[in-house]
């Protein structure tokens, strides 16, 4: 007789695991939308079972594709729950993209029902002819607004408010969203029920038994500052639903709204890129408030010490993570030691804008150029790779892109970094943006923080130009802080990053030669610094 | 083209990832072995590395089963991991069953390796020649005891500090051990890598995120007072060393060690039966001291108010958990909602001492005899039956009483319980201990809580016995609190109970009649209290 009878699973990880708990917990708790509407979490679920009829009325079946065009909102917020717990798959739709990509990205999904906000409609309507998938498209009419018959609204109400969600095979893809990268058509990312529920579970984890400098906990109440449509807001919303906490979506990002917001519900955990961070800064400056008890973690790009201090100022505490489209997203967060906590406020604030602690259960490594592993030690820059139980298995009809994501079992973050002796990972670098200055490696990220620390600067970003005699050369593009006299700003800036040379903490030869004063700098469509443009501006020039 | 590239699980769950983060995270935090004896994290993955080498070179293969007789201790903790992580079975005997049945476990485990402390040398030399599986045995020698050259230290030291652990299929087995049920033999149940680690996810981000009034998280403390026998300690050793905290393995449960170990290491999390927690609190009160700061999660019998509330003049935060062998264990915490933080204190009491709000990604129904399942409210009481992702698939070759277990797709605890609106499970009864009286349950353990607290009580058990007119009637039985008068007591205690009749709390058929007073009340091999023994005394005198 077999020893141990066969387990067969009878609870595989499935997203709709992640209301049993909120479901009792707290009923009464509230969803906001803006500052038009809110509904009780008890609402939330009759209208998770009524939209999963609706798809069920759409003729959705398991494994179709469902897009969605919205910005942040108590809709998309459902979305994000009845759409995969039907079988489906969500795809958030990246609104920042070009028209083309975002027809590319509905068509490359095989979208069968488009979600669309009012705000989209036109550019939907003009696409219409090109969509090679879509059946049906329900209209999201924001409350105060028309709600016709064939929108959102009318027809959530016209379903029932109790849905038997079915036990799905925990490898079932819930989600997907397109990455741009520097070439090409944008790629296709997409996660499984379990990747999605393990990253729920093992950031959770982190995030609530790990709180110096930010935790999220039951007493926290949640806004997202990352779009929906970018990596499902981090993942954050499912980790919010599962706490049963207040949570807060501020539809379309503006600045004013965001900052009455944050006030208004005394919101304690949010996340963003640098430049959203920027944006609630200046906007409380200028309003003359204060943000005390708000935490943001902030990746996408590198959050600088000055950006940090800025924060602290406002009464924000800004710190660090890092992760990636293709992770889920998150790797890392500069959590501080027990014995770190006594550190100055100074020293705490160059810790909190390290890359970060890699969180349970994720792997990482520091690879040479060879494909071996480096040990650790700022001397040691590699590519980082990582392993963990939520990282996407590869692109949508892309086998050769996804076996290069995975080469040798690791995914390949594209990132240059070292790794610390206590364990903390420092980004140097995107792999692509690497300047590569006499044979020595120049970090842009470093130069940049460096930059960022003094009073002039409002935004930096540094990128490498060819030099015939060092083979690459760093330039700072610089957007100096208001007031700020830009003829004599680049002598100052050269003396403060040469006081940092005398110090040792920089080489002299990674002073860039060349610090550009700047109105503005270029952004991706999801608000990172786009270096590639700004790479294009010193070749054309 | 296939839409979405095969995921193939880089990352299969494996215990072996809780050390990723400790590894770098809290290298120079300590392991304690009774107060003789401690080491860093460093050491520890060393040793467990060491172990691993041990067990290669005792010929140990994937799916062999290692049993395990040891008090609590940092050699069990290292078998914890290094077992399971070598693809082979963990057996954790269980060193209170009768010298039989420990060895009809160790012949049904298969074990075949055994490691055996000094103090159970005698036991296992016995019964060696009846040992059908069993082909070394290592010796497990306390520290400045004498070390024989075949024993655990010596043996460890001669080993490689360094192993590659593989990646294991998620559901290798990784522990076994043996429950005794009412009749039979007992029966083992077996957990996989993936339950134990969804269970350290799942229970570690319940027991983070959710604080009042218990929590674990990174700058507690953490000693078991459940033997490492018993359910891996509840999994908490998993959950502990995810965070890195400080670690105490107490030996023996030796009330002076205990109590000086708790204050020594200023412990702030542990668990335990009410058994041991009324041993702490004996030991604390007699030598006047207090343990201010120390949480417990109580759990295997029913935690009762008067219990509670004498924990709380200690300074002890006592709690309801609740969970059985099969469930890995945990199930339930009695968390309160923010909304009841305002509670007064004795409204608080009566909380924690309820069942509790089931963890995250526990689902709990209530099914009547015909399986269906009850709505909440206190009059819907029936057959607690539970889902989750790191419940027990069944018994070790057994394939009846497995189906019997999961049959309709739900474990089937049997307790009898109740939910009640706002989602907290209460438990009246085990199935068998269930007294119907004139057609009505009576709650053995509401009668329990009630005498509880009354100041003559130090413990109290009820159980039913036959009556000709009633069907059954409950029977308390009574150990007094030193120095309370005998002869009075029943009378009193009668009367307390009347007082619950007069304010509705207590049906006036559920009061027992009779009270018998007892020097001492019979546990089982784990220290519950055994009402099979009790009732066997009331069918013979």
């Amino acid at each position: 007789m077999k020893r141990y009878p066969d387990y067969a699973h009878p609870s595989p990880l499935n997203i709709k695991s992640l209301l049993l708990r909120p479901r009792y917990w707290s009923p009464e708790q509230r969803i906001h939308y803006r500052g038009d509407y809110s509904h009780t979490y008890a609402e939330f679920f009759k209208r998770v079972a009524q939209l999963a009829h609706l798809l069920d009325r759409l003729g959705v079946k398991p494994g179709d594709a469902i897009g969605v065009l919205d910005w942040d909102s108590h809709r998309y917020f459902e979305l994000f729950f009845a759409v995969p717990m039907c079988g489906a798959v969500l795809h958030t739709v990246n609104i920042r993209l070009s028209p083309e990509q975002i027809l590319y990205t509905i068509n490359h999904a095989e979208d069968v029902v488009l979600f669309v906000h009012d705000d989209f409609q036109a550019l939907i309507e003009k696409m219409r002819p090109s969509l090679t998938s879509v059946r049906s498209i329900v209209r999201l009419c924001d409350p105060g607004a028309a709600q016709p018959a064939d929108s959102y609204e009318p027809r959530l109400a016209a379903e029932s408010t109790t849905y038997d969600f079915p036990d799905l095979d925990e490898n079932t893809v819930a989600t997907t969203f397109y990455t741009t990268g520097t070439t090409g058509d944008p790629k296709g990312v997409f996660f499984t029920h379990r990747q999605l529920m393990l990253h729920t579970l093992g950031v959770g984890l982190g995030l609530a038994a790990f709180g110096d400098p930010f935790s999220f906990r039951q007493d926290d109440v949640y806004m997202p500052l990352t779009p929906m449509f970018h990596v499902h807001s981090w993942g954050m919303p499912y980790i919010a639903t599962l706490l049963g906490v207040k949570q807060v979506y501020p539809g379309r990002y503006e600045p004013e709204r965001l900052l009455r917001l944050l006030l208004e519900h005394r919101v304690t955990v949010t996340h963003g890129v640098p430049t959203l961070l920027h944006m609630v800064i200046t906007q409380a400056t200028n309003a003359g408030v204060r943000l005390d008890g708000l935490k943001m973690l902030v990746a996408g790009s590198a959050l600088s010490r000055g950006l940090c201090e800025r924060a602290r100022e406002c009464g924000i505490q800004a710190t660090t993570a890092y992760g990636m489209s293709e992770t889920c997203p998150l790797l890392t967060v500069s959590h501080l030691k027990p014995a770190q906590a006594r550190a100055s406020a100074d020293e705490r604030l160059g810790l909190f804008t390290v890359t970060g602690f890699p969180l349970p259960l994720v792997e990482t490594r520091i690879l040479d150029e060879n494909g071996a592993a480096l040990p650790p030690g700022p001397e040691h820059v590699g590519e980082l790779v990582v392993r963990g139980p939520w990282l996407t298995g590869g692109y949508a009809r892309n086998e050769e892109r996804s076996r290069e994501l995975w080469r040798g079992g690791w995914l390949h973050t594209g990132d240059v970094a070292y790794r610390d002796e206590a364990g903390y990972v420092h980004l140097t670098d995107r792999l692509k943006d690497v300047i590569k200055s006499g044979g020595e490696w120049v970090s842009s990220l470093e130069l940049e923080n460096l930059l960022s620390q003094h009073a002039l600067v409002s935004e930096v970003a540094v990128v490498g130009t060819k030099d015939e005699r060092w083979g690459e050369r760093p330039v700072a593009f610089v957007v100096l802080r208001a007031g700020a006299a830009a003829a004599t700003a680049g002598a100052t800036l050269r003396e403060h990053l040469q006081t940092f040379v005398g110090r040792g903490v920089l080489q002299r030869w990674a002073v860039p030669d060349e610090i550009r004063i700047v109105a503005e700098l270029p952004k991706t469509s999801v608000g990172k610094l786009n270096k590639r443009a700004l790479r294009a501006t010193l070749t054309t020039t």
